[in-house]
């Protein structure tokens, strides 16, 4: 079968590889569609970083490894005592976790001390024609929920995930830095939360458009405005209750934690290339709180597809480019690379035929 | 009478200065005993940082402001409408806020977003021979506390309302950096709290046995040892539940987050010099999250006393020594700058006749 293997720094090939046996408890999936993601992105221009160069711990493999961690698909096998069945539509939750450790143990499994994700960890990936996972991470994609759609589930967790590390209240007012995939899914998953105020800071124009569509109330070119003093203005000269920083970059830490009010919370998505400056007095003359995230939980997964299903999550619009699997890296990762302004999440049709 | 006048970097005078009216619902007080504090030092050194360059907005006063915020004193003369009697033992609280802002409103005046000290942003301060403050400012000093173990309730209501901000058990393991009188206080709360397991990270040899004196369970020396590996082994593998960082150092940052558990909290208790370099990531990978403190609320103060009164906390040793109010600079402030090693709390003794 087709496998798109990252083997290093700008190192990714199309290869043909064999399939995995699906033993007990296990599924086989015919991936569909499968996201392209800012850390395939970072795995491709600095990696290897969440990519194993020595036998990771609970998949024992090391690159290369098979891409793709947000993937719909059909089930095409099921292993003994498995409640699936072929045929059914699904989407796969990545998170590699080993069950005994303290965040194991502690419902946190999505940090867990051994953690990995399928897709990036070894274990197989959904950039191939096929891939078996524990049955565990897999979750049936409702009739009403297309294909291309489900592959948007594990951003939409992502989100999901973050905004519920946020003591929300409708009356929050919520500054988003930000609007790439990450910061787009986090003002549609505030949306549905019915947030009185969502802002959002982003610098490409095309996206802050996309943040207008998907429901802010409140654009912020952070090139040509001040976030800190209209955000404060915007929340009653408080200061806006949460900040989410989905940039990840030097002045993103500076701003959220200057526009964040006193006993506020920054919520910080970003995964960082390396160390910035950072002056914790910031945080210290209000009290303020700087906590992060890392993926999600299986419940996070399940509502972001419950809230698809019904509606209150509608993110098709994020699409911007649907590709072949031959042109992974030449009309996806160099792509999102060079031209971020066209693009939000470029999908690999994996031209399944079930 | 006499003031201890900061008029900025590396000068203070012993002055002459008038006596303030004491007005309705205000005390007056004659300070007793006064502590010197790193903030003091750091406005010595490189201030003014806390001392008004421009008026300040809630006690229009701009340097020389008078200093001294950690004091006990006996009260000489009540305004109009004070429950307080001439003769009463009472300690400061010396928080000043405005009542109507955003944090003033909700139950956190010690981050008001106009805040400041008595004793650091005018409004006086108590190395004088009199200071008049607020009635609410004023908590009476039990009879079974000394007046000079009464300059020590500020410094023990920081740790207090430090470790309030952290969900403790008393099943829970606590890392500690830095064993200054912050540190050192905050081993002191936790003991009052009965935390299980107090480990205290500390390069001073005379502070480490400070620490372990009050309590510390495990002490570290930065210096010879790796407090990561060490707080973990001593957690059982998981990292300690909570860290409290009352270094302030470059160093001390990426230890508190690289030693917290997975989900765990870092406390930030330092008043930061400069930016330092951070790497957000060592809390993303494991949701942990940073938090500071500032200050104390009124119900830290009166916990302390309350604590102090019934010997649960029993902080005397803490005084290494006491001064008179024309050596503060040389005795004191220069004292604590050039010797650390011998010293924890330096009180200034105001030798009130009453
Ligand atoms: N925590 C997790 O589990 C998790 C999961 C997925 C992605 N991530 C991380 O989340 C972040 C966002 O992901 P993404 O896919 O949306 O990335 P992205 O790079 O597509 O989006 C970042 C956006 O920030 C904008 N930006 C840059 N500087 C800015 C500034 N100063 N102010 C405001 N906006 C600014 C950029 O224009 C861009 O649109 C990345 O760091 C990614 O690695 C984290
Ligand atoms: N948040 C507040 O309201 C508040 C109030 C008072 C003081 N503070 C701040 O709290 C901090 C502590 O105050 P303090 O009076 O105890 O200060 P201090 O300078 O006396 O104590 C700091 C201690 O940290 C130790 N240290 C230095 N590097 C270390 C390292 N890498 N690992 C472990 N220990 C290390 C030093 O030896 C010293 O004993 C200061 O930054 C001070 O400004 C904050
Ligand atoms: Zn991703
Ligand atoms: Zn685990
Ligand atoms: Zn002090
Ligand atoms: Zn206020």
């Amino acid at each position: 079968m087709r496998a798109a293997r990252y083997y290093g720094e700008k190192d990714i090939r199309i290869e043909s590889v064999d399939e995995d046996a699906c033993g007990e408890g296990q599924v086989r999936i015919a991936p569909a569609f499968v996201g392209i993601c800012g850390t395939d992105l970072h795995e491709y221009l600095g990696g290897p970083t969440f990519a194993p160069v020595t036998p990771h711990p609970l998949t024992q493999d090391t690159i290369p490894i098979t891409l793709g961690h947000e993937f719909s698909g059909i089930i095409t096998e099921v292993g003994k005592g498995v409640t699936f069945s072929v045929g059914q539509r699904v989407v796969v939750q990545p998170t590699i976790s080993c069950g005994t450790c303290f965040a194991c143990k502690n419902n946190a499994e999505n940090v867990c001390y051994q953690g990995g994700f399928i897709g990036l960890s070894g274990g197989g990936g959904g950039l191939s024609d096929s891939v078996v996972v524990p049955e565990k991470s897999v979750l049936k994609l409702p009739d009403n929920i297309p294909l291309d759609v489900g592959a948007l589930v594990e951003p939409l967790s992502v989100a999901w995930h973050a905004i519920s590390a946020a003591p929300l209240t409708p009356d929050s007012t919520v500054l988003v830095l930000g609007g790439g995939p990450i910061g787009l899914a986090i003002v549609q998953c505030l949306r549905a939360l019915k947030t009185k105020m969502i802002i959002m800071s982003e610098v490409s124009k095309s996206r802050q458009n996309f943040a207008r569509e998907f429901g802010a109330h409140h654009i912020i070119d952070p090139l040509s405005s001040d976030s800190v003093a209209i955000s404060r203005k915007l929340s009653g000269g408080n200061g806006p209750d949460f900040v989410f920083d989905c940039a990840g970059v030097p002045a993103s830490i500076i701003t959220a934690c200057q526009a964040v009010r006193a006993k506020g919370t920054v919520v910080n998505v970003a995964i960082w290339e390396k160390q910035i400056p950072f002056q914790p007095n910031l945080l210290v003359f209000k009290e303020a709180m700087y906590t992060a995230v890392l993926g999600y939980r299986r419940r996070d997964v399940q509502a972001v597809i419950d809230h698809m299903a019904d509606e209150s999550l509608t993110p098709a619009k994020m699409i911007t480019s649907k590709i072949h699997l031959e042109h992974l890296v030449e009309g996806g990762i160099k792509a999102l690379i060079k031209d971020k302004e066209s693009h939000v999440k470029i999908l690999v049709d994996m031209g399944s035929k079930l």
